[in-house]
């Protein structure tokens, strides 16, 4: 048997060790385009923040350690320029002699992946404008940002904001410009807001809701135009507004395409028995939405690379079932993290969702270091989760692992109220922010507790501002001012409902939520209309900074 | 309607908050016989350690602030002494000025808790002899030892590991004695022995399969007697050798009790049916083993406190299914924690199980500050999870409580594999632990790999010791020495395979694992007999060192 493999890094490469492990006599030929194979993409923005010192570093595996390790023959600068379906041949030139040579195969593996979307800018070509993909990328930009100083990343997704952090780490002057009004969109507004606050703390300045029209090379430097009529000037732009993937060759030997990449089963094979195809360049299920999408992340391609190579030698017994997108982003001090659908996105799909936010500490508020982490879940009355999203400075990524773990095993709000998380006074709480997020989520299924959101508490006629925060705890800055404000400390409130009117309506809040809710349960239960502030002053007063700053 | 609750520190004061947000009119009195509610026990050897710096963070609430925020009638320093079934009533003694009141209910909780065991040892009753419960011993303990410099910690259970550690931070000198083998018992020895031989490191001295027989007190310091014959003295010794169940309450009053605590059914309601009891006191379902034990940890207690307030507002109606025992605690720079039952355990109760175990790396290796994770899973051939156990210096939470959300959902060790778990470089790895640990439990299912553990090489007849790491990272001092050894760096494998002999068995192995298993499948496939190391080199190292420094 032989198998050829176009694409050497994530999912080819993963797709040839694999196959390898396997069976130690199929014939297994990975043909790269580019200078190296098995790099780690994720690390590029690292290396060039001089966060990772060693550029060798990145470069996982070399075609002699393929050779030796794993008997693979790896061809780099080598492309792929054509597949004959009906003879099994692929086209290939070698690009370091441009000669041209023809290669068989029993199976062919895609794993192309997707490339940085240059937009159609005038002035997108100019010297100074680069994309990151691979390696080369990332040497052009270390050498040419050496001597200069002021650089505009182009999008406001993780990888534009990996690259941002990075480029301040090492000194530079940096602004980011995002078409959309928020950072990262897997998130929601709100969630994303506490990160554009944390930006503007560490002194990387945020454009949003602007866009880049126009690039003019000036002397020395770049000269751009925003859609919102400014210009400014720049030494260096980098653009990461996305990917698109790479489906030119399976266009062109006429395999089935979906509406955004390559078309495969679920056994990652393509409309051609014998090409199976995955990574960034296929189109897979979400497996929330039931819709095809695109999911360019490195978990899912490896994943999806490993069940190819089993599906080529078992025969097609192993299902790939479709993905969350679970993704995350380091920024400073910060982390922002989400799985599955966001409220944008259940809104654009008409389906009816709940979404609560509950804000509580990384672990043991008496322990030294806790922080506040912001958990946002998304789910219907049947208990059904359909994402979840949180920001903070400790503990994200295991909150959004175990979410993950839950969405996918199926299970449902209330059973995060049950699970069994770790807990001693460096790690947790007693109630992890987890099993919160199930208590409130549950209250509000059941009645118990009716929330609103940060931006519609002007929806609510004839409303009343309740603080419930300790006096020490408020001053005229820090406090909601959206109509009628009365301060009444939780230990205080009991003893004067008198003060309150039961034709008002009561808006209850802390800074997290969590005695805001006891406050609602108060009035709740002697009579009075009212609300809690789902997360608490934390969420509302972020997403109110970001609006101001960003408008 | 009128709840008294017995006990008010976690279950209690939990019990007690969730009814009164439940409804505003129900009496609630709390009866306490220390001096606090509502106090972090957990927190207590931090402020000993000085960790937490002002006693006042532990004392979370007090009756004060029960009465304004809950309006709950908290007496502290009030013992239940007798409990009258019948006439739904009991007896209390104010403690203060020994009067003796009664006080008749609706409905009981009883959350008493559990006592520090102190083993019926001679002198044990001596001045300088000491348990940690509440925040009274931890007064006097930190009062104790301030001029006194040699401590002994009686019991390698996590309160005693974070009471050694704790001291040591403050300058005492510690040992820990423990009868078993190994600190920590909820996991297997082999993972134990990272933190033994880590402990060492640290300069806590560790006393194992030793027990203390008597305690003589001399002049200024204690006179400890050991098991094994030999006698050391001390200034101070606090014995943390487990606690039981404060049954005697439930036990006079006729209420059903199990083979360990109080009895409850699922619905936390003891054998009277007005009557409820939580906590370190009750013994409750294993969800893995079925059989009832008890799991005194702050998790469970919340969880079942809010369930049985649940139940007694609502009628019963909310499950409390049971544990897993998830626990963890940090020691020095390292984590350990654990999830289900360990391979102790099963072996006692015979059931099959297969034992798998990775070490892998907390995050990208690449990415600075990498550390390795150990994880030791137990499931069987149908793929059920049984427990898994890790240690590591960073992220072991975040895969204990994955994987204990997986257990919990039912989910099967194959699906660990397909876990979608978030990763950047800071966090993780595109193929998380977990996942690795998912591949290769069901590789070994699969019959793809087959494993030997650290302590079983020498039943393997004619076997050879083959070594796949590179010369480079190998001397005389870090490699096996039990048999034929021989040296082949995974790159030079293939071609020196003429070297092997097809009638000996071979038994691979690297530092992590990975290295060891591609090896093992060149060998595999061309017809060797092998094995791979289970954990690699790492678990092997550190269970000798271990062995042999505590024989
Ligand atoms: C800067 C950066 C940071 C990232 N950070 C993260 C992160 O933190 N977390 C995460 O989950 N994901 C991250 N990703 C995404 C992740 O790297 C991709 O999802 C993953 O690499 C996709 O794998 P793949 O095999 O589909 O594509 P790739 O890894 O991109 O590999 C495709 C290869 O195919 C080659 N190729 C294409 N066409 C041909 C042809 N015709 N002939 C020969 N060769 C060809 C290309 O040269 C390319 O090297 C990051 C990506 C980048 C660029
Ligand atoms: C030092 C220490 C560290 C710990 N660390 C952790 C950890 O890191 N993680 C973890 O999960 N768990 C930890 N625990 C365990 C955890 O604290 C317990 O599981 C939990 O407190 C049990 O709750 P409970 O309500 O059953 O008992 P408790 O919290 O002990 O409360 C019981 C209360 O009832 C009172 N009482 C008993 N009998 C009577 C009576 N007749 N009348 C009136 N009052 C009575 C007692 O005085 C006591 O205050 C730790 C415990 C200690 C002591
Ligand atoms: C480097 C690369 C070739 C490795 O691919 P790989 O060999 O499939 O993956 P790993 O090195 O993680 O090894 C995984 C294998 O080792 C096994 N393994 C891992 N840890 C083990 C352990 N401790 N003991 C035994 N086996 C172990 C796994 O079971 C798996 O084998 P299987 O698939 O046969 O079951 C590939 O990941 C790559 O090119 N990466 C760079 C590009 C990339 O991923 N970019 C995105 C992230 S930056
Ligand atoms: C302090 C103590 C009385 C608090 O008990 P509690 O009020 O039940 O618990 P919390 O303060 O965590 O509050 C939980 C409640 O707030 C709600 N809540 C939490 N965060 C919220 C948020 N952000 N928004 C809205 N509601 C929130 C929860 O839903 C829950 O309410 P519910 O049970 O009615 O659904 C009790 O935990 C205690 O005594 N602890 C000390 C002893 C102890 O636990 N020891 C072991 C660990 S050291």
């Amino acid at each position: 048997m032989k198998v050829v493999i176009v694409g050497g890094v994530a999912g080819g490469a993963t797709a040839a060790a694999r196959l390898r492990r396997l069976d130690e006599k199929i014939e297994i030929i990975i043909i790269e385009r580019g200078e190296h194979v098995s790099f780690a993409n994720c690390g590029l923005p690292y290396h060039i923040g001089n966060i990772i010192k060693e550029r060798d570093q990145l470069l996982l595996e070399t075609p002699e350690t393929f050779k030796n390790k794993l008997n693979i023959d790896v061809r780099t600068k080598n492309e792929v320029i054509e597949i004959n379906k009906i003879d099994k041949k692929i086209k290939v030139q070698n690009l370091n002699n441009k000669n041209i040579y023809f290669e068989n195969y029993d199976y062919l593996i895609l794993s192309p992946g997707a490339k940085p979307i240059k937009p159609r800018i005038e002035g997108i070509q100019s010297e100074g404008v680069f994309v990151l993909r691979n390696v080369e990328d990332m040497d052009n930009i270390k050498e040419y940002i050496k001597n200069r100083e002021k650089i505009l990343v182009v999008g406001g997704g993780f990888i534009g904001i990996e690259m941002a952090e990075n480029l301040l780490h090492i000194g530079k002057s940096v602004e980011i410009v995002e078409m959309a009004d928020q950072l990262m969109t897997p998130v929601d507004y709100e969630i994303a807001s506490i990160i554009h606050n944390h930006c503007n703390d560490k002194g990387l300045k945020l454009n949003l809701s602007n866009a880049v029209t126009k690039i003019e090379k000036e002397n020395n430097f770049l000269k751009v135009l925003f859609s919102n009529g400014e210009s400014k000037n720049f030494d260096v732009i980098i653009m990461s507004t996305g990917v698109i993937p790479e489906k030119e060759l399976a266009l062109n030997c006429g395999l089935e395409l979906g509406n955004t990449g390559i078309k495969v089963n679920e056994y990652m094979q393509t409309s051609c028995e014998n090409i199976y195809a995955v990574g960034d360049a296929v189109e897979i299920n979400n497996l929330i939405s039931g819709q095809k999408n695109l999911i360019p992340l490195a978990g899912p391609a490896n994943k999806q690379a490993r069940i190819a190579a089993n599906n080529i030698y078992y025969g097609n017994k192993e299902k790939y079932k479709g993905a969350l997108g679970t993704s995350i982003a380091k920024i400073f001090d910060m982390t922002i993290a989400s799985t599955g659908l966001n409220e944008k996105r259940l809104k654009a799909m008409k389906i009816d969702y709940i979404s609560s936010i509950t804000t509580s500490k990384s672990h043991a508020g008496y322990y030294p270091g806790a922080s506040l982490i912001t958990l946002k879940i998304l789910f219907n009355r049947d208990g059904k989760i359909f994402g979840a999203q949180a920001v903070g400075e400790d503990g994200v990524d295991k909150r959004i692992d175990v979410i993950s773990t839950a969405i996918k095993a199926g299970l449902k709000v209330w059973d995060l109220e049950e699970l069994e998380l770790t807990y001693a006074p460096p790690f947790g709480s007693a109630k992890d922010p987890v099993n919160y997020a199930g208590f409130v989520a549950n209250n509000i299924i059941k009645g118990d507790i009716e929330v609103i959101d940060w931006d519609k508490i002007k929806e609510i006629e004839n409303h009343i501002i309740l603080d419930v925060r300790n006096k020490d705890e408020i001053n005229d800055n820090n406090i909601i001012k959206e109509g009628s404000f009365i301060n009444i400390p939780l230990s205080e409130l009991r003893k004067n409902l008198n003060m309150l009117e039961k034709d008002k309506t009561y808006i209850t809040y802390c800074t997290m939520g969590l005695r805001g809710y006891i406050a609602y349960r108060i009035l709740k239960l002697n009579g009075y209309k009212v609300y809690n502030l789902n997360g608490g002053f934390r969420v509302y007063s972020n997403a109110k900074k970001s609006k101001k700053m960003h408008k």
